[in-house]
């Protein structure tokens, strides 16, 4: 069970008395208590059970935060960070109680400097606001998780999504964080630059660290031009090892792909049932080009051709915008097609990623090992990046689903490890996945842990995600 | 002085004798201690004076390298690690004397693969003997930092040069390290997944850290695919004002142009003297661009429609290697040109970073700066990521001159922090910009000195470097 990793420990009834009633008084309505708020600061996308926090503040400024840190520090109360509520692995949940600390009122978008292709955002606007805002501009945010998460969060996480074949991810995209450590000061973890070798790399060692060594309070970011042009499409392949030959074939060529996705039969016989939809019950890959009107257009024709060469049923594409939508809208529906595969129970999603020549190998031995589990686990994949999710969807209050389901990840993510691969791509450790993280570092954990030791000496920021302390 | 800077403090000579009688007798040969082995091992690039290491071992095993680690460890005795000895800011220099580690018998390339567009080296192979090994699988590392540096060396710095506009930095094209840290186990921080976020990002943390936390004994990276074709050309501009400014609307317009260079009207002087060249003497820029043969076209139009909106002469370009090579003669020599405009001097190279749209600002305020001074100091830039360097010509052997070199570069590096940009953007801190970096980290000095004390409590690693402790 995952929350025998979760470094519960005891609860320090006496600091938290007091910090909630400091708080009350310091920020009155800013801070709450009651159930309600509670329950909704805790984890609640995934199979992982809940643990509430004794408290939710709302702060508006860095100021505030900074303030809130001190409390809790000098009591020794725990702090967890919550942005949009959209992370999987049980991240806000707060194991031993505590203080979460909700950014969604600091969301305001402090600067966006267009020559510069980039913008300083506050943690809790969340990526559709901050796209809505930009529209004017030419200018756009292109990292994608699929939830309207929050940057605070996405940062959090090191989150990326499906273009970030093309873009990269939070660690590539962040330019410089501000953020309260676990003493209450502020710091800056770098400058505007694009690039920099001025001293250790901080903002890459808070962006993925899940709030165990801070809190960020605001997000240096880059942007991107909207392309002139967007070509997507779709293109059924007989088999996952020519869609992912393809796939290889595609970034081999160097061609720019934005998006590269996979949905496996299962998954596309899900999206036809949720959505009365007709696409070919085989392998898909859903496609998206960036660029001029030439190039996105070269760049799909291009695609059309190695998807030929690997036994391609017909790729089908356009450019106009519900065109392309209507082409992309299995990939879109997969989380709630999914979903309603098997109504009323929930999932457990997990996220290895491998070098992309291993990615068909770790899938069909997925396949295989889903077969022989007797498991309803339909697979989606940002393929070009050899990250994919297999839904496993069970029943939470059996626990002999969840066992099952829990091994059948503990399986897949060592299948991963052994093919040089990753167990998270995108989504983090949290409680979830600490068991294969230990396997996966291994000895660099004692640098992890270290680091974490100096940075929050009482293990007041987040504690009992990613490890145990 | 810089170094006032370099943490100089006494030196153990008591484990210096201990350690250098054990690494002689354990390594025979493959240990020298003999005057001209030590001169070739500390800085010699720049004007920073030498400071001799008391020995130097060519380990050729990453359990070598541990077992020099543990010795030096255990009798704490500094160990400065070595690679092709081109970096520009004292990085090789040894305060308090101790033991250089050269790794140029660590040069194995250990993998390719192909399919992953990725491979893993030994640090002491050099970026031309990865290239010359790549050639024939169609893919290459595109990082280009000017000199034939070390892949250990060049992730230490965290590395870049002329197309990190394109292809990003060491920081985004390092996959996974092994390192051996100060305690002298070997740890990995990574897998070959193109992304992952699975705990905290030690591979970053170590790319930069300039060997201050471990020495790195392999590097995962990862490669291109070689373009189809390549346009280069050269443009003329009537001042760096239009020269920015076209530089920001081809970044703004999402063309993805692998090297953008300014050289200003000094070098471009310096150039046709040391070359017998006759560039027109305006700021120049010099461009290639990669893709298919109708992309690679396609965007040196593209451009070239994009100088003539800022007034810019002829935009002379071409996709023959030879002609291509004629072109970009001139930025290919700047180096060497510009130590020719002042021979039996030797230089400061600055190395400021500035956000994009602040570029124009701070080249003038610095030639300003460069007249007022009556400093012979011309300027290259990688002007798309907003990193330009002075080559400041001086008399080492003049105080006078070195005193007015370091006030003119300390002004430039204030001026750089004050547009929201970094001190350096690509050659380090080393032990040539302390005072700058002080300014520039702020409180999060402080977190990078508390990582450094928990990683290397005696302080052996590279002592003196990017901070005093």
């Amino acid at each position: 069970m995952v929350l025998a990793d979760a470094g519960a420990g005891l609860r320090n009834e006496t600091g938290i008395a007091v910090v909630l009633g400091i708080l009350k008084q310091r920020f009155g309505e800013s801070f709450q208590t009651g159930e309600a708020f509670r329950a909704q600061h805790t984890h609640t996308t995934t199979y992982i059970p809940g643990q509430l926090p004794d408290g939710v503040a709302f702060p508006e400024t860095a100021g505030e935060i900074s303030e809130i840190v001190r409390i809790c520090s000098e009591h020794r109360v725990p702090i967890i960070p919550f942005g949009a509520g959209t992370s999987l692995e049980g991240h806000l949940n707060a194991p031993n109680g505590g203080i979460s600390v909700d950014t969604s009122r600091m969301n305001r978008i402090l600067k966006v400097n267009t020559e510069d292709l980039d913008c300083v955002v506050e943690p809790g606007v969340t990526r559709e606001e901050l796209n809505t805002y930009l529209r004017d501009t030419g200018l756009f945010f292109p990292i994608d998780p699929g939830a309207n998460a929050s940057i605070g969060g996405m940062a959090s996480t090191r989150a990326s999504g499906t273009n970030a074949v093309r873009y990269g991810t939070m660690r590539e995209n962040v330019l410089a964080l501000t953020v309260v450590t676990a003493d209450g000061k502020e710091i800056h973890t770098g400058t505007r630059a694009r690039k920099s070798s001025a001293g250790y790399d901080l903002t890459r060692l808070f962006v993925g660290s899940e709030g165990t060594l801070g809190i960020i309070t605001s997000i240096a970011l880059r942007l991107y031009g909207i392309p002139q042009k967007i070509t997507a499409g779709v293109c059924p392949f007989p088999s996952i090892d020519n869609a992912v030959n393809a796939v290889i074939m595609t970034i081999q060529m160097g061609l720019p792909v934005a998006r590269i996705e996979l949905l496996d039969t299962a998954m596309v016989r899900g999206v036809n049932a949720y959505g009365g939809l007709d696409y070919p019950e085989m392998p898909l890959l859903f496609l998206e080009f960036h660029g001029t009107d030439a190039f996105a257009e070269e760049q799909a024709v291009t695609f059309g051709e190695i998807a030929t060469e690997f036994d391609a049923g017909e790729f089908l594409w356009a450019s106009e915008p519900e065109e392309r939508n209507r082409l992309w809208k299995a990939r879109h529906n997969a989380y709630f097609a999914g979903m309603a595969m098997r109504p009323g129970c929930t999932n457990i999603t997990t996220d290895v990623c491998v070098p992309i020549s291993r990615l068909t190998e770790c899938i069909h031995e997925t396949h295989r090992d889903i077969e022989e589990s007797g498991l309803l686990a339909p697979i989606a994949g940002h393929v070009g990046d050899g990250n994919f999710h297999t839904m496993v969807m069970i029943d939470p209050n059996d626990p002999e689903e969840v066992r099952q389901g829990e091994a059948f990840v503990a399986r897949l993510n060592e299948r991963a490890l052994s093919m040089e691969g990753t167990c998270t791509g995108e989504h983090g450790v949290g409680q979830g996945k600490q068991t294969s993280l230990r396997t996966e570092a291994g000895e660099s954990l004692d640098v992890m842990r270290a680091i974490k030791r100096v940075l929050d000496p009482d293990n007041i920021m987040n504690p009992g995600k990613i490890f145990s302390i």
